[in-house]
């Protein structure tokens, strides 16, 4: 049946069949071109670095006064001074994921990186994963992109890498010859009063923070990086999370995290960059043995369970008291707009101070912890319920700084065991990284560490 | 010190300072009225029940020719003849939530789908969850909204009820005196072969769909509507989903799976009343026993995990032979458009059919399955990762039909056993519930069933 055999060109294919081309056989059929590349064309490309549809943010704002602009054709540059993903205005969406190295050959780590790179390289671009995208391939080979993605625009997705305790050593073993260049500050995060950690969701050789405003896209990245890295690395854990509840960006409202107040008010700006050096990026000299992690910083993350059902039941008198500022407006209790500086020692009836003395906005002031600040990008997150019927959900906390040692443990080792708020939380994950400064075009993620 | 307890206004607060108020007590102080209805006020209002920001979808057409307008001021009408959130263009994001009922009083069951019903028709308006919202109820009482979509707009919320078999009849018990009311359709689903079912993430008494552009909106709906269950009703399980994979509309350009391909091609849709008249609405003088549910539905969900390191090891040949279309536009294998009508009787190379004979398409086509056609309004999900360095990833399978037994079940029958897809599949979860129809205003959700 020649004439039925004959295949049509589907229409959108811009590919025209192959000439003389009979019988349509798998291998022999035309495939589509359409790339994540062509479907972006012109109106992808030419922002670069803008981050336009961001103005209002997800706060109160953006409902009153102005729809949020969409959030298509924004497109971070992959390459710089430092990695994109960190002072980049937080977007919408995250999909994280740490990974335990599985090979033992420094070689194929190095090569993963290198790989990882160039794939990072295109997908934050709005291009697929490898150079013949999900459908150019050779038709008899597994796509060099899983697909999903294809039409999406890049939705601003950063692609943020970091290296773990233990890609230096474990159990006291140099693993891939990197042990004389491991940061005295990064070890292990130490266990804090009232954690309880699944080792399942903690620590990890390597990690990937992917930010997006739409999370197929940051689900596509993390999903082909992961695949790349088959045979040379496997996800050790990973977490969604949504409504990011840290503006990184004078331009983006403050966003709610699940007890329903303002989180992140206090947060470090990109436009503050006097603070940013001084809190966030890791200074040239500071620690001889890494002298690769110059102008990058230390990621802490943590999965901060919320017993939500409990808060819920709490009077908003109460919420209010333990946090330290209005629900509404996020003001402090001593008064002022959200921005107003917290009065500590205002006094109510009986001179008990207004802002409780177990307040977390107390705790967590930098006037009360030397003037530390973090850069903080967390997310909110619901993972389903658990056998109690309760949401699984919560805050996975995310901060870039430029010392772990003097910019977390101390203020958690005080939060864990004072701040009023830790009646409703768990942390129930923990792990930090070094994130090596951004890559210049042509080298890889990490590469100073290596040479 | 009365000077310095003198509380300041916050700035944005319209709430003047009471009369006379003197030291600043957590019982005294001035409550932000800042709720969403004022935050939303003339911009959320007066474009209900239109779908703006949907033309275009999510496929390849948005990237390439416009970017998405705003989903911001979307808002649905809660009361109709049909619940919304199944003819509704379906939104980008899902919370869905089963419920186990924890009373044994038939007066409670009907006081909380009451209190749903009024929660629902306020939160899908962008209001809060209760007369108060989240700030300017009592001080001294939990607030009745929760507080994290504070400025949040509508975002195109629908929120859709259900009741499983068991409300009905458990372990041969009439619980609440609706057993003679049973639908005779509403049965647990039998095991399908392959099937691998969690029993924590199956069936349940009651379920809620929530479905809005942005799932702290969706997340929002469901905790709000948990909070007001306790002690009536309690989450059995819940999901979360994104990059919706069913078109519900004309209007949505299809999106796609995990898999990468387009999902959703032939399905059912909002544009076509005839075909959701005949497949998707229960008619009236169907089942005597259950008259209730005229102008219902029924809702198959299925978890269904996909093998997504697997299937990413397929040669692009493989994957689209499995599926019967092209991976790039969709069309058929045997040519065409994403649209067009597959033939399955074409043949090629040693007579052997193009579109081959456990090819999804196929094997799902109405043609051969008597004509059966779903509403299907499926969602992505990622859950994190298995302690095996795997995704724990796949689609969540929602479908509305008029009578499961005619459109659901011998489907599945046949998918489960012979279609080629399913190697690369699990299903891990399953439910069915009968959705009643539309609430008029004043009435409750399923008011019938219990009249």
């Amino acid at each position: 049946m020649p004439e039925q055999s004959e295949p049509k060109v589907p229409a959108a294919d811009p590919t025209p069949a192959p000439e003389g081309a009979g019988a349509v056989e798998p291998d022999a059929r035309p495939r589509g071109r359409f790339s994540r590349r062509r479907a972006l064309g012109a109106a992808g490309v030419g922002v670069a670095g803008t981050a336009v549809g961001l103005a209002g943010g997800i706060g109160v704002a953006r409902a009153s006064v102005e729809p949020p602009a969409p959030a298509g054709p924004k497109i971070y540059p992959f390459y710089g001074d430092h990695q994109a993903g960190i002072t980049t205005p937080a977007q919408d969406r995250l999909h994280f994921a740490a990974f335990d190295v599985t090979t033992t050959d420094r070689a194929e780590l190095v090569s993963l990186l290198q790989d990882w790179t160039t794939a990072a390289a295109r997908m934050t671009q709005g291009e697929g994963a490898g150079e013949y995208g999900p459908t150019s391939g050779p038709y008899d080979a597994p796509p060099d992109d899983t697909g999903e993605a294809i039409g999406l625009p890049a939705s601003g997705l950063t692609l943020t890498f970091g290296f773990g305790p233990s890609l230096f050593r474990e159990s006291g073993r140099d693993r891939f010859g990197l042990a004389a260049r491991q940061p005295a500050a990064l070890k292990r995060l130490p266990l804090f009063p009232g954690d309880n950690l699944d080792e399942s969701r903690s620590d990890g050789d390597l990690c990937v923070q992917a930010c997006a405003d739409d999370p197929q896209v940051a689900v596509h990245a993390i999903r082909n990086l992961a695949r790349i890295a088959f045979g040379r690395a496997a996800i050790r854990w990973s977490q969604l999370g949504f409504g990011r509840t840290s503006s990184t960006s004078t331009s983006q409202a403050t966003a709610r995290n699940l007890f329903g107040f303002k989180d992140g008010t206090m947060n470090l700006k990109a436009e503050d960059p006097a603070g940013v050096d001084a809190h966030v990026w890791v200074p040239s000299g500071a620690d001889p043995r890494a002298a690769w992690l110059s102008g990058g910083s230390y990621l802490v993350t943590r999965r901060i369970n919320m017993t939500i059902e409990t808060w819920d039941r709490q009077a908003l008198s109460e919420q209010e008291r333990v946090v330290g500022r209005t629900k509404a407006e996020g003001a402090p209790l001593s008064g002022g707009g959200e921005f107003s500086q917290p009065d500590f020692t205002m006094a109510g009836r009986g001179n008990e101070p207004i802002i409780a003395t177990d307040a977390h906005v107390r705790l967590a002031h930098p006037d009360n912890n030397h003037g530390v600040q973090l850069l903080r990008r967390g997310y909110n997150f619901v993972d389903g319920s658990t056998g109690l019927g309760r949401l699984d959900a919560g805050l996975f906390f995310m901060a870039y700084v430029t010392d772990p040692r003097t910019h977390y443990i101390p203020l958690q080792t005080k939060l864990s065991r004072t701040d009023g708020l830790q009646e409703y939380l768990q942390h129930t994950g923990s792990a930090l990284f070094a994130v090596p400064p951004g890559a210049k075009s042509g080298e890889h993620i990490g590469q100073a560490l290596f040479a």
